[in-house]
């Protein structure tokens, strides 16, 4: 296959970290595959100048620059591309590359209706090019090491998991005069944004779409307080928050039930005074993982009915995921991110699985899957939540994938 | 009304410990009200007996002893009485009661179907004789701290709460040995059997049944693995057990929501290996507590984003509640139980209640709700986690009382 010419489409604070880490990778003789990056592309003139001059300054090549998608993605020589841009252009974009033969990765973001996920499918299905979920907690250390764990049966028989996404972000209500579309998400929609980061890492553990599926789930949404509190202490009285209505409630939790009957329970708490976390917590037969506490229990092991701190745990038992102690070895790449290091394997791992024309991690099935649960559970909470069915996008594939 | 005469009918493992207690604290001169422990009633004649001698030996009287509850509930003297029976019969026994101008406080357990409840609040509005639920964690050390935090606004305005049951019982594979219930309720129902300990003390802290209510539920269960595999690995293998259908899931979550729009997250918990929790959340428009890292956030209070040692937070900024600091002046009465002194607490409030004729700190209300959540979860969960509307047992006295 020779270089993989490779492209950015959206850069703001995201897509241009894509297009510099890209460029970085670029120029690393130990990177697994050779990259070229060849082309830009965002509607803001700035931003794509911006990006360009940064990717020049790295590579000493510049790369194409386009504000317009289709001539993007026109670009003779792309041949895969990380999608960057606002939530709801994510699948439309990468549906469009499929079709030209460029392998897309697509940020992270909700679909904004169901039948947006099953075209994803079909693109993949009529087009054999695939299309990831560039979802980066998925190469955390201690995701990583959970998924060492409960295949090497630690757990037991998985019962429950629980995770989500727990961050304030009330400064989105400022999200307007950054060029950011997030805040116009809580003022119109209510329901499940984010669930990618608890969901993609725990569905790996549950084996969704090999040997298991999500096949329904129910929303709860609390009512909308903190952006508008956070507004009326921190901006002006004439802020143009001041008179919108928020629509998207503060807490909003969802429980997703497995064909194989385990639950998982996601929470998206992103307007409220809190430390992050994603509140995760696997259990089984044998045992608990909680990570507020950073703890375990596993019985016959632990102490007790007592908990030990997980990573002296990891460390003891010598369950640090194979990649990631490779990963230690290598050097971990913490430079790239503020994410200790998963943004680089996660890009990494789809320029790989690009270059070699081999099946993404998180394939366009799990893609989809992690997108239709934004409409799905805005659909639980408009009709006051009532279950509503997560389709089996493999249409049976996954009894036997 | 001198000598408050009380009896306790039920008298296994829970209702010895009532009569026990009740004894002590009828010959201690310091206990705001004067008691007497005048009948005790169980089916079981042995139990009855050791219960009653039990007695005699703590206050040198021996009380009257009954295996049959009409005659017991007809007892002369009788005006007060814990019901510490099987859950199937708390409210059937407490309405005789209320009905013969008993008072009854019934201990932890849900109602068999909703019908139930109504009767128990009629029992009530038809002869003026409250029943108090007898839910000890509404006494806990820091459930009163909390309390009290939300009175000040520690937390702003209330969004989410969470809490449960999460006590491995596994051992109740042989319930019927110890001629327990509960095994039973496994094999025969699924739901959120065990609300109580979790939503008595929340409930305070969202006002319901003052200004607030809950409007409905949802209830998700996962599937029933943790009983049966306890009993393979500990049992014998002709064990009655071993046969049997667990139809109770491990994992119950279940998501209530009020009228004023706040959520709450409910987990059942109790036949998978796990330290105990009841897993509490409290999270407002100013901060966060968590029960499970012992943690608290308070915007502008705590460090960015840093977690702080909750019981250091309650010394430092003087939050102890003041009953507590009261108790812990007088003396915690930790002997009296293995739960830091709040049964002490719950059945001296409940007694001074009788005794003064006035409403019980958990009452008839109250009792309803909580009792009623275990039959409405069995119907959402039947249902495919269809939501299920909460009644209003005050029919509209919530809004102003």
């Amino acid at each position: 296959m020779g270089k993989l010419k490779i492209g950015v489409i959206g850069l703001g604070g995201r897509g241009r970290f894509h297009a510099e880490m890209l460029a970085s990778m670029s120029k690393d003789a130990s990177f697994p595959c050779e990259l070229e990056v060849v082309a830009l592309c965002d509607v803001y003139q700035d931003r794509l100048e911006a990006a360009a001059a940064a990717v020049k300054e790295k590579t000493g090549a510049m790369p194409s620059a386009y504000t317009n998608e289709n001539e993007f993605l026109n670009h003779e020589k792309l041949q895969a591309i990380i999608v960057a841009t606002s939530w709801q252009t994510h699948i439309s974009i990468a549906a469009k590359a499929m079709k030209k033969g460029i392998r897309p990765a697509i940020e992270c973001g909700g679909a904004s209706n169901l039948d947006e996920c099953f075209k994803l499918v079909s693109a993949y299905e009529d087009t054999g090019i695939p299309c990831m979920f560039l979802e980066n907690c998925n190469y955390g250390r201690d995701e990583m090491a959970l998924l060492n764990m409960t295949q090497k049966g630690v757990f037991g028989e998985l019962i429950h998991i629980q995770c989500g996404y727990q961050h304030d972000l009330r400064t989105i209500a400022q999200s307007w005069e950054h060029r950011h579309y997030r805040l116009d998400h809580h003022i119109h929609r209510n329901g499940e944004f984010y669930p990618m980061h608890g969901l993609g890492p725990m569905m790996k553990l549950l084996k969704i779409f090999n040997g298991n599926r999500f096949v329904s789930l129910v929303s709860i949404s609390s009512k909308a307080r903190g952006i508008k509190e956070w507004a009326k202490e921190h901006l002006p009285a004439d802020h143009h928050i001041q008179n919108k209505t928020i629509n998207q409630g503060d807490i909003i939790t969802t429980v997703l039930k497995t064909s194989n009957g385990e639950t998982l329970l996601l929470t998206h708490d992103t307007t409220l005074p809190r430390p992050y976390s994603r509140g995760g917590r696997v259990q089984g037969t044998k045992g608990i993982w909680m990570e507020d506490n950073a703890s375990i229990y596993i019985e016959g092991v632990s102490p007790s009915h007592t908990w030990e701190n997980f990573h002296d745990f990891i460390e003891k038992h010598g369950y640090e995921h194979p990649t990631w102690a490779q990963y230690q070895k290598d050097g971990v790449k913490e430079g790239y991110d503020g994410h200790g290091g998963m943004d680089y394997l996660v890009v990494r791992e789809f320029a790989k699985s690009a270059a070699e024309a081999s099946e993404p991690p998180v394939d366009t099935y799990e893609a989809a899957l992690l997108a239709c649960i934004t409409p799905l559970s805005e659909k639980s909470i408009s009709l006051g939540s009532h279950p509503v069915e997560i389709p089996d996008f493999t249409h049976g594939l996954y009894m036997t994938r």
